[in-house]
């Protein structure tokens, strides 16, 4: 495998597996930065190949392509949370500097794992069970009734991998195939929750934090469409508690890198945490524009253990909007148009090609009328998947 | 020469002419807006080519190999002024897309030319004359006085190939060069200036517009070391005009992408135009981070024609130190110490070799007091270059 061309001056080469747009965005602020990146690609046309000059294809799970590449970088990081766990303890067998560390990173692979490590840590959570027969699904619903959340402990996203049951014909199909490979589901509690936050930090290897102000996220059908940036008429208190809760897990888990904590608020305003990422996340987009250290830039020192940038907003709000997928794949003349509309407009495209709901890239807003930047980000976003026309 | 991979979606591709830092900081808002980027770069090395996947090598004076990279791209620009004239119109012959066109980038190339056409188009200059002998530079001096600057029309840049002449003895030697190449020098008055200005702005070849705020900028040995974005202490009927002087000019020679005016401002308040750049310049390095929209993305949108951003400032005040190469080549250290000491630091690096006072990077900071963002500019610089230890 083609080794990186590295740059002068003593600057660290940082390999990342995966070539998803969360690699690809790293290259803006690498390449300021004075970094080199270097992507293990799924292909010679995935979103990062694009922007990246070193990115050579191989799989995330083929144990000596990622060896391989790990050799030609000082810090390995990841687009995804999907690397198996015997290739990340050959990379550290081997003394490659892998953040976040696997020990942590399993937390973010294996919900069981994380749903017990933070119920241990005290992190208030849905009450939760691991099932794997139907007697055991009958005493966690007699618990905490119908419906219920079920959820694949590992490989699900944006949705896939979650279940809301009704009643425990809803579950019949999943617990066979959990049997089948010996796994068990977590259920959760349908938590009654009022809306959606997420409280995204970053942390490094030496143990410095820095906490980005918490947001409010929007799900449409599972898949995250906007992001406000500050959470609207969240009180001091409860973003003080929202933002200590995700500190307290980069801490206990000791996370390196950005972690994404998404919670649901309750209507007591108090929280309980929903999913966890250890990476860049849909909901630090906003960051990249909206915040003197973007998620991007704040990983990439993060995982070097270079010190922490500020997180400090540039602008009273930040909305973010989500562009999905559409009808139509001929997105420049469109973008053209949203361009036309709103020169303050910040358009971030990945280079991938439209699939109907598949995320192709976002529009941030900032300023200072929250509505006015809601329907701009909405009416962007939507015009250039297609969604608006006019 | 190998093809760029296109983007799918309809997306261009922006050949630039160069691999110095000037294209290579295009490549972060190209991924982002989803252009493709290729850049005809001087070696494998160039500042550019550790940055951008396509970056062939190969000369900018070099006929068949920038007619080869041009056939790849839908738009050509420039990372510098040097394209020779035959080679452009070649291009322009074979139906390339060039931005900005021949007929206004050689205002850039020949300072002769350029003090011509402003002075045609009634723009405020220095007392002027392009001399060949001794006896016009007599001439010339019995009207404007000594000392004088002498300036070679082509190929200077950063202080090189301007001289400030005492006495006719002083251009003895630059005169016998101009005669032997059967060129002119250009000598102007020794304008009593009391700072320098830029007013930068970008027009797309639609027509459309945009002017950041003016600066001031600081040189040191001819080589700009600060920019303070806006100007202090500028009138806003001063800024005024100097901006209308700019887009004047813009619109005069037809300048497509981004225009970099250097002003002398006198003690009346009025401007007089220094020098012309058309590109991205080192006066609007501040606005990547300090604007809506950096000079580079406008650069990007404006040759492509597409609707330009909004250049507002994101705060009250940016101001950029320019990093020169020191004694030091280590600099990685030393830029860990920079963020550690200030977490709101923009550190920009080129991925260039050091060399004592070459631009190797820049620093921005942005706030509201401009003393202590200054004072921070200065020494991040500083410390980066190894000009300041402590």
């Amino acid at each position: 495998m083609p080794r990186p061309q590295r740059a002068p001056g003593g600057f660290p080469v940082v390999g990342i597996i995966g070539g998803g747009q969360l690699a690809r965005m790293c290259a803006g602020p690498a390449t300021e930065l004075g970094i080199t990146l270097s992507v293990l690609a799924e292909s010679e046309t995935a979103a990062a190949a694009l922007a990246v000059p070193s990115a050579p294809v191989g799989a995330h799970d083929d144990l000596e392509a990622v060896r391989d590449f790990a050799a030609g970088c000082d810090v390995v990081t990841f687009d995804h949370e999907h690397v198996p766990a015997d290739v990340l303890a050959a990379l550290v067998a081997d003394g490659v500097a892998v953040h976040p560390r696997p020990e942590a990173l399993r937390h973010a692979q294996d919900k069981l794992v994380m749903r017990r490590a933070l119920t241990d840590a005290g992190v208030p959570c849905p009450r939760w069970a691991a099932v794997a027969d139907a007697a055991q699904v009958d005493a966690f619903a007699a618990e905490v009734g119908w419906p219920l959340v079920a959820k694949t402990p590992t490989g699900g996203y944006d949705g896939k991998g979650v279940l809301v049951a009704a009643g425990p014909e809803d579950l019949t199909d999943w617990l066979a195939t959990a049997q089948e490979k010996g796994e068990q589901l977590l259920l959760e509690e349908r938590v009654p929750f009022v809306r959606e936050l997420a409280a995204l930090v970053a942390r490094s290897p030496s143990g410095q934090a820095a906490a980005w102000p918490v947001v409010e996220t929007v799900q449409t059908d599972g898949v995250c469409t906007e992001v406000i940036a500050p959470a609207p008429d969240l009180g001091e208190d409860a973003a003080v508690a929202a933002t200590e809760v995700a500190l307290e897990i980069a801490a206990a888990l000791a996370v390196t890198g950005v972690l994404a904590v998404e919670l649901f608020e309750l209507a007591d305003g108090s929280v309980v945490v929903n999913e966890l990422a250890m990476r860049p996340h849909n909901s630090g987009h906003w960051s990249m524009d909206g915040a003197v250290t973007g998620q991007f830039e704040q990983h990439l020192r993060a995982v070097l253990d270079l010190p922490l940038g500020s997180p400090r907003p540039r602008a009273p709000w930040t909305v973010m909007g989500n562009v999905l997928g559409g009808h139509h794949d001929d997105l420049y003349p469109a973008y053209r148009h949203v361009m036309a509309r709103d020169p303050e407009a910040k358009v971030h495209l990945y280079g991938k090609g439209v699939r109907p709901g598949r995320k192709i890239g976002h529009v941030n807003v900032s300023g200072t009328e929250l509505a006015d930047l809601r329907e701009r980000a909405r009416h962007a976003a939507g015009y250039i998947e297609g969604a608006i026309t006019q």
